[in-house]
């Protein structure tokens, strides 16, 4: 274990960050570096400086890093229209390729060799963090602590506090019993109460929505305008990507938007139960499909979706930082410069639903979709012919005694 | 146009389909049987009886299929969680195979040689209904009055009818200005208004839902079992796949789910704008895929999600009668017999919210998936071998000086 | 008939699209341009000039796109490593989208309204002519003369001829029962003797490859490099796209190296049997193969070979100038910048065989891979756990009592 | 190490699996059931018998699995047209699952709770043996001893062997530097002077296939007669699975065909050099190739291509024993019952040429084909209202001003 000179610890200030920074000085006997990333989840990243001094830290690294975030992994990303497994909207999965080129970066900068992580063995985050810091700097090595120590209950972590002087502030109010992980595109829960598929979970562990119930009795309208596949601006006005995401969260909660309750499947191959609210996520995956589904080519548009589960179980396992990856965002972005256009919008009790679109790119026709006259765009006859020769093979087949029944 | 003697009109005793059935008489001086079809759209079809009778003909089919086109269209196709486009459930779609089916059934029965059908020449019903007409009885003759004749206003078809002493029945109240199909499991609207993507359709358009608005303050809950991957059982008590659907819709579209709002790409080359209601549909596709989260494996689950873009392309396409369709069919079909359990769902306000899964046949294992000790069922340090060789190849290419930013 | 004022006929020189020019002239009475093109099928193209003036043709073009087709459309489509249904490597197909780019060109800078072919109503030819233009200027008219007249066969063109003075220069030799097509990817067979798909083709058939037979009892070595994918160089001799085809051609050729003999679908439904020698082709795709097989990641190889059956079918039906062809070539090109260096080969009597292949961007690591102690560079511990969690969903199925058998 | 009773290993009979054996005895302290198979690697399997007696081995299992593995492993896999990067005809990867199948029913007879086998820390083998093991026995204890013991060189094996009383037996003449592995579909070679991916093979390694230079100068014609997908038949005369594989094995081996050299992604994540003979196999897969060019459904061929690599995929890691392997195979299977009749073939030297393909399910229509006049079996007219909606999506992007180019 002695071979380690400095590590860089992605260190969130809390319990277990802490913890681990003193135990990797101690085992490891190495200069640690901090690094406390803003990704949006609503809170102060600052105090993690004074909780880093404490602990003997040299080389502290505070970074805001939410527009990067929002703008070079949540949006690309959401031009796919990707979810995972039908329902999951990967907020945890696009969020650790970005800590994984920083804390490869603060590594190249601060000399140091290793990285380490608070994330525990049976989870993705470990798959996600680690691919990420070899793919880019494949000598690297990575101290992942849970897999390592025997401090695996509370308990356990806070006689280690006590034992090294580690000063952990006392949360006011009741601490929530789940795990959670929160960024610019949602909030995670795990655990406790939520881990038997059946019960449903209780009205107070959702923190960043009211429930459809609790909304207003009022619908929300709104606008969102897409440049080139991205949402640029909201009700006509321009905004940054996280200003986006900032504003549709709070829009969206506020009218009981971005649940999701599911079972889903483990790159490391268990089943786990996942709560999450996803509030901007939601209504900007419904307003992308909607510009484009007057802008895009229908082939170009069916092409995507069948990618899109390879693409997002890619994000989903960890490869953000890989060439399939990147041939995949190729192809996607290839198709993003014609998705410009304005969709609007009405949130109400839970419901996101699209009330209109229209586009300077629109390849809406009236003049051929029309039920009335269309004063000859579209030549009725040609119908015969196509439908001719898309049976010929059918019509062999049948001819032939085949039953297609 | 003299060569046909006998023909099978898809006929619905309205309008269109009475004008058509004397124009085939009229102008290919041939022999007309009509077949009608209760697919669950919620209008008698008894009464088509005696209008057809009064058109003179002679060969009168009328067959109640809810329980068919449930069990052997709709809950097939649900297995693979199909959505066309993200947002359509191929309501009209999956109907076309069971008409175009019977149309020829009727034809060998009766010994005609054509079949008709009163769909545009702009839609994709006429390549759904002929195409599967063709792999069914590759000889047979196909007549498309409306890629044929002249009669293209409402104007014309009411001169005509008055002209052929062809008795219409005025509708009670104002006649919807949409173009609409309804069955068990959806009802459509196209045209008129809604023909402009920016324009919000009018509440009184739909028929089947509520509002969210007007939806009740009180949630209603349910339970749908499933065996086989379809649903059996509402609230414990079995039920046919036809009852399912109609119970559902009840429920749903009083909770004012399954309103869609899309621009869709038609196979025919344009974009139109649909609406749909699919209260039953929406509520079942949610439980199917919840049901499957406990029960299916992984790498299953992610196959399917990769296929059903395809899948759902073949049906709206008008390819259900192919062997492609079959082939697809086939892997669908292979997952299913694990697909068993009971899903608790909560209908409230537009939103189809998942409450509970359980299954007997459920991978779902709490003793692995635990954040708490879970006595060795799991190894954690596993996890680093498994990283570790599925990062090989991006360290090796990294080392070779790959740039994967 | 009349409202054509001027079109550009896609004219060989031939019999046929001779015809074509002066029935056009009658017919539509609408001015003719002729464009002739060389695409390496070993003819000269000038002596075309003198037979369209004596059609009376004012705006002759003849362009040598050698350079163009090789480099813009043959090398894209091999970074690939495209075959249609396994055997074809899409000779023709990828010839039109160049021809039909070409014909519209030369409409625009002629100001003509219609461009003309010489291809057969049951053929893919027209679909890939007539998509190609009406994707880069959708108001072009098409005139398909094969579709709609009654010269059908060669008795009646002759005595078109003779009719209206068309002089037909008289071959040399025996004419070929076939219909052929050639550029400098391929030459093709159909139709006559190999209308039989159990009958073997005579040997006086093929021109440009010997049988393996006939072909040099010593073996050919030789050394293809690659830059970004593409072939630069032979025997470390820089070369031309072009030249490259034509002396791989040569060589391959004079192995017995290229021949294919198929039943394939074609996209207006129907089997045919065609026979083809691609002898460059062959030996590219080989060599291509292989020196992605020591450069390319994994996973970027595998995504490349399932998206491949795609983009061969898109290539295949015409639509080369689509957004969907661009998507994937995006993903394509995304991998190639890597595709660099050496392939040696062996030709020997129909066999094409790699005997080697090396690169400066090579992945293939001896240290890793080495039988012989590796010093530490792979851990074999680690493919413990690799299979662990790859098995545990398995696992977990089967202590569910899941039969995988 | 103590915990395990009774172990079955995958004994060859050779040095390494001896010395496995002695050492499960010694390290393990526990019971050691042998399992030697006849897959038609070529060598005698029953020498196995005495050398186990030998090592004090009480259960010995010799079985001939030959016309199983044909059958129900090689045969599935062909009816899919299976290659795995383009190349690799999968001839080891197959036979691992049946192996995988036979250990476990071993176990299950004999009581054991670990299985064993010689496969090395860096191939794809282990992953294989042990995926399917953990799929069909979800307890079993796997021991890897090439993961776990030090004797990693010939020297110390033997040295170990000298130790515990192992009679080696001395093979006449040289032994190969290669690490081998051979059955029913191939042999394949590995290591020493082909490590180096630019060397190419010395003629001496190749076993079981002459060089197409020593080949004879006379070609050899053959007919293949298929049924259901399957071979069934050699020149008219029915032979079961096993003798097809053998008969062909010795015919194409005797005309130089089907060697394969290549750099091949492992699944562990290293490039590796593999050397292949896979003589039948190849045969049958051009063949198969051909007789469902004549009776297969153009859209099913396609859809099977496209499913293809994902298939050889997942043979090539292991995973035959799994939910999605499965769910291919039945898509696939639903398409063979079809592919019947015969196909003619001619070897020379390396090459595998169809001559002639020919069946009752042929939907190869002359008819249909024919350049001649088709007497109205196809209505050249119907491709222009086919092109045309095949063209009308694109012409609306270009006049939105679209650029395809």
């Amino acid at each position: 274990m002695s071979d380690i000179k400095k590590v860089v610890l992605a260190y969130s200030g809390g319990l277990d960050t802490s913890v681990i920074a003193k135990w990797l000085q101690t085992e490891y006997n190495c200069e640690v570096v901090t690094f406390t990333a803003d990704l949006g989840q609503g809170e102060e990243v600052e105090p993690a400086r004074a909780k880093a001094e404490a602990l003997g830290i040299k080389e502290i690294y505070i970074d805001d890093l939410r527009e990067e975030f929002a703008r070079d992994f949540v949006f690309p990303m959401f031009r796919a229209n990707t979810i995972y497994e039908g329902e999951y909207l990967l907020g945890t999965s696009i969020a650790r390729p970005l800590i994984s080129k920083r804390l490869i970066e603060i590594a190249n900068e601060t000399g140091a060799d290793a990285i380490a992580h608070g994330a525990t063995g049976k989870g993705n985050d470990q798959v996600r963090f680690e691919l990420g810091a070899y793919a880019l700097k494949p000598g690297v090595k990575v101290i992942a602590p849970w897999r390592e120590w025997d401090l695996n209950s509370r308990e356990k972590l806070m006689a280690y506090c006590d034992e090294h002087n580690i000063h952990v502030e006392k949360k006011k109010g009741k601490k929530s019993p789940y795990s959670m992980d929160a960024n610019l595109l949602h909030i995670s829960y795990e655990g406790d109460l939520i881990e038997d598929p059946w019960a449903e979970p209780e009205e107070d562990m959702w923190l960043w929505s009211v429930s459809p119930e609790n909304a207003p009795d009022e619908a929300t309208y709104l606008n969102i305008t897409f440049k080139n596949g991205d949402p640029v601006a909201i009700d006509g006005v321009d905004k940054s990507p996280a200003t986006i995401m900032e504003e549709l969260n709070k829009l969206a909660g506020a009218n009981g938007i971005g649940r999701v309750d599911i079972v889903e499947n483990r790159y490391v191959g268990m089943k786990a139960r996942g709560c999450y609210e996803t509030p901007a996520g939601t209504v900007l995956l419904k307003a992308h499909r909607a510009i484009e589904s007057i802008t895009l080519d229908r082939e170009a548009a069916h092409l995507k979706d069948s990618l899109m589960p390879k693409y997002a179980e890619l994000i989903y396992n960890g490869y953000w930082w890989s060439p399939e990856r990147k041939m995949l965002q190729a192809a996607i972005d290839e198709t993003q410069s014609v998705v410009n256009g304005e969709v609007r919008l009405k949130l109400y009790k839970g419901n996101v639903i699209v009330v209109g679109r229209k586009s300077d790119d629109s390849l809406f026709d009236e003049a051929i979709a029309t039920f009335e006259d269309d004063a000859g765009a579209y030549d009725q006859k040609d119908a015969e012919g196509f439908i001719k020769l898309n049976a010929l093979r059918l019509r062999t087949a049948a001819k032939k005694g085949r039953d297609l029944l």
